[in-house]
């Protein structure tokens, strides 16, 4: 089962695992990508979240394919958080299961790189100043001249 | 932060992430070992886990140690449940927090694979037929002769 979306809610790892556990699995892996606090040194309050949302699924679908094409995985889930993320919360989780540790593993750390250089989704960092810029993915070649910092 | 801990409540991967988490962190990465229901073709209903409470934790507390030698971590949880796991629950937990994802997801990698090598635990499979087995790890240099099945 390969799970992908797009949500407005905050991200809750225990019950996106129980939608990827499975009672034959062994394993399940996750890489949480939260709101860090600073740029540059620059403070960060907040970042917001937008995206192409058809085209954004639709590349989501295709990390889970070319994830299974290289490794021995259950079930696939891939979230990201559209909106406003306060500092600490997750705006992107990815859980994997599998039998046994190392495909999860592998899966996982493989996934996040596909997303950030495949998923055309733009984040606005706001600042402690006040201010706040419009940043595109710089790993994602959708985006890379879609949007004006 | 190095949190090690034995427990026989389910483990919460919310409420881990949470002391693992950090405002200057961009990344947490977990790894769960959870029961399957089966192994080498018989029914697996639950495991029981034991452990030399006081090696294990001492064990655990050096792969945080040797984990940090090789990686830049901010906060590092590593979860072992005792007594009694259903099917499809986590028997062990490692959550791993960075700066920046590489980190956290290679450092959880092998934090598991340690964890299993150094960590004396054992584990009592008890099946449908209603018999049971011990078992050593089999990765686990300390559990090898210690205990018969």
């Amino acid at each position: 089962m390969d799970i992908v979306r797009l949500t407005a809610d905050p991200l809750s790892l225990d019950a996106i695992c129980r939608e990827v556990g499975s009672d034959d699995c062994g394993a399940i892996s996750t890489f949480s990508g939260t709101t860090r606090n600073s740029f540059d040194d620059r403070e960060v309050v907040r970042l917001e979240y937008e995206a192409y949302e058809e085209m954004a699924l639709s590349e989501m679908k295709k990390v889970c394919f070319s994830l299974r094409e290289k490794w021995s995985v259950k079930h696939i889930a891939i979230y990201h958080r559209l909106g406003l993320v306060p500092v600490g919360e997750s705006s992107v989780v990815i859980a994997v299961s599998s039998c046994h540790r190392r495909d999860s593993l592998e899966a996982v750390a493989f996934a996040i790189e596909q997303l950030k250089a495949r998923v055309p989704i733009w984040k606005r960092e706001v600042y402690g100043s006040g201010d706040a810029q419009w940043k595109q993915n710089a790993e994602c070649h959708w985006t890379q001249h879609a949007k004006g910092s």
